[in-house]
Order: structure tokens, then C-alpha cells, then sequence
């Protein structure tokens, strides 16, 4: 009766063949929730002769994704080619200038040039959607962008890289070293091409950065996002963490202070018994605080076929209902720069440092951080292993910002006690 | 620039008042938003006199929600009364019928007459929208309708009446009798009117009625919800529990089998260490299972004005920016008759009974559960209470239907062990 949306496909990676089979298996049920027929008209990948598991009979083939995107039989543009730049962005930008709508999992892309690519969907009155982007299946942009849309967005959190919740957790579970987790998660195909977008934070820093604009009202600014990875985190520190009721978790944080925007992607104490505590293995989870709505927290699972499928194909049945809204929650004209905030909000701290065994060393520890103005809360000397010659020491101090601790720690780098260098981590009470 | 949207709003109580706060407080976040104005014309209460705290002057009055439903300077009633027939249904007939939208909260009007006002809707052109009637702040019924849209949904289960949440952590944590927690939430002021509404699980089932329809495409059918409420669990029942690792919850299920629709809420025993399990006071939890996604799982606040004007406002922002979705996610006329499973899934059930001082009562017991096919997997007797002379045993089954279970529980009432009725609750893995 109504006519089919047609869409065109770039990428058949897991994800693009998850689309096709969801559109082919479930064609039915579709076609009842958005009052019109879902098809695919014509998909484009590095290789036509790939054996996928699935016909590509029924679509027409294009070799180069820009062509797809311009294709008259075309009405909304998949892209899940990935990468910043490159295809992923010329395609999306021909797509848009040629009046499709889009529909992307491509953090890196919006991530670097969101803003330019809100305007243009904007300028030629089309819409730009990239629920899979955050979080795989979980509705984080939805939730956000549309059923919070009343909130004064206070806060958001979450752990939204499975890959480096899955290396922690087995870490912590299994007793495994850092680099034999990450060897693990390796053989399993958990990492990206460059696995430092994964445990350097990049990947989950494009996500958060997202979820920033939305909430917050602000271009994305992805270079705002402080970012530390987690492979600095050892099986000690997990285990410190352990003994003080807490886990650590690569966890992203953003919030709108008096001081700018604050964005964060790094390894934190998280409360054990609290919700993102709790969070085993690849699983995601979202925390949004709004003024009226209180805490609403979001999980699932953060990447796979279905999971991410199901998110793109989220945004695709809300184009094909006619469900039109700005990519990021208003007018990309609007949304005003992202100033990242000069001094985080202050926070306890944890931090493990490797003394080497010199008379006075530790005096000259707790002297340093001290003149920094750091207050030490607990702090606890570990024999010296006999390997090393160095004896773990685990403090954690009162409410300081970063500024304060990173001069304490420059200071006692330099005093030529330390084995190594020292990590320090946030401790988060939620 | 655009026409602001015009709110009529009927009833203002707790939730009424919150809504009023929020367009007021944040008018320019929601005009930037949404892309217009969002005003109150015109609102309705049954006292115009009472102090509410803020101010109506800016506010047109009607005594009568059935003319504040038709004034011409309305475009969306929000319907805030409550109750299942009454004022609220006369009004948010006359405001569909007068071609306005209609935001409401009320899951008991919904759960009784929810098919015939979708098809009042749709065949006015006008939307119906109800995510403040489904745990509270929580946007769950935005996210099964939109985000998770491609999926097959194969299950739900929830946590929905946080006043039952309440009363049960509260026994559990503070060793309080059913009847002293039940006082703490009435003096608190947790407990509707009709208490029965929520300790006997009608509020949670007109809830769980809803997501129903709309995750398997069928009619709203509350009658087809069994129910059992919170009353009969005891002190001892919540202990028991809690050594077997589990903790009880009054959890709403549905599913679409084979046999029909099952749709269930009970308090059931949940692992304590699950999502479900781990949930404390008021907060509730919706899990969402579909084919593509897997499990997401929502939490957040399930009452209280903050959250519930949370999610009475995105619906309002939906249809303020345009986003026009079917009440139940697809035409109400293309809902297929709910059928209610004649037999549910089976589990294994935990089975409390008091037994009587007389020689071979255990025997008896486990006969009949015999001759019902019900095996037990485990079962405990524990001493007598003097002053009863009755002593406790708890019985954990092996998988089986419930029917049989009912069979052995009439069987074994016949046989004048007993010193009371016994309680059986069904035991969810997830």
C-alpha cells in the first residue's frame, strides 16, 4: 500500500549481514511496525566474491560506496564501512547531498566530524542517525535524545568499550596479566585492526563524546575527552581495588560544570556492589542523570551481529515511520562549542606507586604530595619483592583535582625513589 | 518561529504539579528541543483553591476535564486523573474525538480500555502515548516501540510497583513482619488508595498488560495476567530464599509461546546476585529480550513526581517535534487477540507449607506431590514452634507446570496436615 523504504548498504562486515538477515528473516514484522515494506535495494563491500553466508543476489552492487549512496533506488544510506575519514565520510556526504537520509554505526566519524555532517543532513532537510554507534543494541541515543528529552542532563557515565571491560574482568576473574587478557581477547577477535582504539579509550571517548552533545547542548569535542588507557592497570592494582570494596572499570564520564565541559574516558574505582560495578565481561551499561528523572541506568550488550543490527535497524524503522529528529537533539546550528573544563571536579584518588628501597623514600612520598596539597586518606607499604627491589605502595587520597595529584606526581618522579611510573586513578562513588 | 504546542492538563496532583514545574522552570531547554514552544493553555482539577505550590494564574480553568479535553486552544490533553473509567476516560475520549493528542499516566485505563482508545486515535489521526504510566522515569515503552522495533521480542520481565520493592527490601533488610512493612509504606504515603492495587500486584499487572501488546503485536489483555500478590510472603519465606541464594520480587513475565500468551506477575525468587535480584526500595527494572539485541536491561525511578513528569514530558517532546507512533506500535486494528497460555513454562517452584504435628504428615505430603508428577528437588523440615505446633517446611521443586502444582497443593490441603494454606513461588533462572 505505502511504499517500500529502499536502502542501500555499505559494508558487509558482521554487522551489514546481521542488517540483511534481520531485514530478510523478519520482513513480516517490519513491514506490520513501520506501515510500509523494508527492503535493501543495492549493498557495496571491498569484495563482491566473499562468501558472506548470504546471497547478495537479490541487490544490486556497487563497487564504490559513493555511487550506492547516490543511487535513485536509494532512500536512506547505511553506512557501515567505519573509519574517520576515507569512504565512510565521502559516501555519507554524497548521501546527504544527494537527499538520502543516513543511517551509521561510525563513531570515529561523527566523533571527528559530526558537527559538519549534522549541518549538512540539516541544511538538506534529511536526517543523520547513529544509535549503533554508542553502546551496540543498547537505545542510549533514543533514550537521551527523545524519552529524556525534558531532563536538564546532570551527568552521564558508562562503560561502553566491551573489549576492555571483558580484559579487566578476566584479569580480575582469572588472575591474568594485562597482557595475557589482551592476548585472550585478541585470539577471540574482540580487538579493532588498531587495538589502541580499544584499550587506549578511543574508541569508547568517540562514544562518550556523542552522548555529550546530546545531553549537554554542545558540538562534539571528541579532542576534549581526557583519555587514559587501561594498559597500565596491573593484576596488583585489581586486586588493591578488591580489598577496598571497589573494581576498576574503563569508565567514561561527562558533565556541564560552571568551569566547561567535562569529559573523561579512563580506569576508575567503581564501587563494587553498585550497578557499573557489577558489569561482567562484554556487557555495556549507560548511567544518565536528568534533573527530573533522577538515575536511569541502561545495559546490554555493547557490540555483536545482533545487538548492533538491531540498533541500526532501530534508526532505520524510525525513518521509514516518518520519526524525524535532529542528530543531535536540536539544530546542529544551535549547539554551542564545547569548552573543556580547565580543572575536573575534585575526586579521591587512587594511586600505586613502586618505591625502591632507599632510606627516607617513603617521607619523600608523602612530602611531595603534601606540597602539592594532596591529602593522603590511606596508605598502605607492601614488603619489597626480591626481584625488584621495589615495594608496592597503594595510597588513596582525599578529594583533589588532577592538576594537584600530576604535580605531586612529577615531583616524586623526580625525587629518584620511584622503580617505575606511578598510575593514579579516580575512585567514582556513584 | 513555529506555533507553540498548547497543553491542557487534567488532574493536578503530585505528577500534574511536577509537569507545570518542568515546562515552566525549562521553557527554553524545551523550545530548543523540540523546536517550538511548549505552553500550558488550560488545566483542570477537582479543587481550584487547594495550594499546590505554584501558581495557576497563567492558566486558563475547567472544572470539567471533558471541556478542558475540547477547547479549541488545546492541541494535546494530558490526562493526569487516574483511574480506569470515570472523568478519565469520558476525557481523553472527548479530547480524540475532538482531534486532539492525548498524553497519559493512567496504566488502569490503558489496561481495560487501551485497544479501544488506540483505535479511537488512529482513526481521529491523533496519538495516544502512555510512557508515564510504565515504570515511572524509566523510557521503556519508547524503547520497545522504537529503538528495539526489529526485534522478535521472546521475553519480558519486570519490577514495576516500587511500592511492593519496598516493602519487600524493607523485611528483608530490616527483619520487618509483611504487616509492619506494609504500615512503614502506608505512613510514608507509598500506597494507592485501593492498597490492593499495589500489594496484590493489580498495578504491576495493568503495566506488564501493556508491554505485552506492544512486544507481541497483540491486544492489551489484562484479564489474561495471573496474578498473585505480595501479602502471603512472610519473614521466613524472604530467609529461606536468601540461603538458597535467591531473594523474592514481585516480577511481572510475559511471553509469546506456542500455548498463547503467558503473562505472569507473582513474587518469584530471583538469583540475588542478578540484575533483578540486586534491585533495591522503590527502583524499578524492565529486561527486555529480543532475537537481534539479546537482554537490555532499563532501571530507574518508578514513581514520584520528578520521574513521572520526566516521562509525561517525552511524550509531549515526541509530538511537539512531530514523531507520530501507533499506540501500541503498530495500528491498533492490526493487534491480534491475545490467547492466555492454558499452561504456562514450566519451572521449579519454591513450596512453603506448616505441617501439623501428626504421624506420618511428611509422608503425606510427599505422596501427593508424587501422585501430582511434581519431584522434589530439595526439601527441609525444620522443628516445631511451640506455640503453633505447626512446623515449617520448605519444599524447592524440579521443573513442572503449575497445574500440577495446584493439584498437589489442593490434594494436600485435603489431608488435614496442614496448618495453613501453603505458598508456592515459582523460581526464575534468568
Amino acid at each position: 500500500m505505502t511504499s517500500p523504504l529502499r536502502l542501500g548498504i555499505a559494508g558487509l562486515g558482521t554487522v551489514g549481514i546481521g542488517v540483511l538477515r534481520t531485514i530478510r528473516r523478519k520482513a513480516d514484522l517490519l513491514e506490520a511496525r513501520a506501515g510500509r515494506p523494508v527492503r535493501v535495494t543495492a549493498v557495496s563491500a571491498r569484495s563482491r566474491q566473499k562468501d558472506r553466508g548470504v546471497s547478495l543476489d537479490d541487490y544490486a552492487w556497487e563497487d564504490d560506496p559513493v555511487a550506492l549512496a547516490r543511487r535513485d533506488d536509494v532512500d536512506v544510506y547505511v553506512e557501515l564501512i567505519g573509519g574517520e575519514n576515507g569512504p565512510a565520510k565521502a559516501s555519507v556526504l554524497a548521501a546527504l547531498e544527494a537527499g538520502k537520509d543516513v543511517v551509521t554505526a561510525n563513531k570515529a566519524l561523527l566523533a571527528h566530524h559530526g558537527q559538519a555532517l549534522a549541518e549538512t543532513a540539516e541544511a538538506a532537510g534529511r536526517v543523520l542517525r547513529f544509535e549503533a554507534a554508542v553502546a551496540g543494541g543498547i537505545p542510549v541515543v533514543k533514550s537521551l535524545t527523545e524519552g529524556l528529552a525534558a531532563n536538564e542532563v546532570t551527568r552521564i557515565m558508562g562503560v561502553m568499550n566491551g573489549t576492555c571491560n571483558y580484559i579487566l574482568t578476566r584479569m580480575e576473574g582469572a588472575g591474568l596479566s594485562y597482557d595475557e587478557a589482551f592476548s585472550e581477547a585478541d585470539g577471540l577477535g574482540y580487538l579493532e585492526a588498531d587495538p589502541n582504539l580499544d584499550v587506549g579509550g578511543i574508541d569508547a571517548g568517540h562514544k562518550l563524546s556523542l552522548l555529550s552533545s546530546i545531553a549537554f547542548g554542545t558540538q562534539v569535542n571528541f579532542a576534549g575527552v581526557e583519555l587514559q588507557g587501561i594498559g597500565d592497570v596491573t593484576i596488583e592494582d585489581i586486586h588493591q581495588a578488591a580489598d577496598m570494596g571497589y573494581r576498576i572499570k574503563l569508565l567514561g564520564a561527562a558533565r556541564l560544570t560552571g568551569r566547561g565541559l567535562e569529559q573523561r574516558m579512563a580506569p576508575c574505582l567503581v564501587p563494587a556492589n553498585s550497578p557499573l560495578g557489577q558489569l561482567e565481561g562484554g556487557t555495556n551499561m549507560v548511567v544518565i542523570e536528568g534533573d527530573d528523572v533522577g538515575q536511569v541506568v541502561l545495559r546490554g550488550a555493547g557490540a555483536g551481529e545482533g545487538p548492533t543490527a538491531s540498533a541500526v535497524m532501530g534508526d532505520v524503522m524510525d525513518i521509514a515511520r516518518g520519526l524525524r529528529v535532529s542528530t543531535f537533539g536540536q539544530p546542529a546550528t544551535q549547539l554551542t562549542p564545547a569548552v573543556p573544563a580547565q580543572a575536573a571536579t575534585p575526586a579521591p584518588y587512587y594511586l600505586r606507586l613502586h618505591l625502591l628501597d632507599k632510606p627516607g623514600a617513603m617521607a619523600r612520598i608523602a612530602s611531595v604530595l603534601g606540597d602539592a596539597g594532596v591529602s593522603i586518606n590511606r596508605m598502605r607499604q607492601y614488603s619489597h619483592a626480591i626481584e625488584t627491589d621495589a615495594a608496592p605502595v597503594l595510597i588513596v587520597t582525599h578529594k583533589t583535582i588532577r592538576a594537584s595529584l600530576d604535580e605531586a606526581i612529577d615531583a616524586m618522579t623526580q625525587t629518584g625513589v620511584l622503580a617505575d611510573s606511578p598510575l593514579a586513578m579516580r575512585i567514582e562513588d556513584l
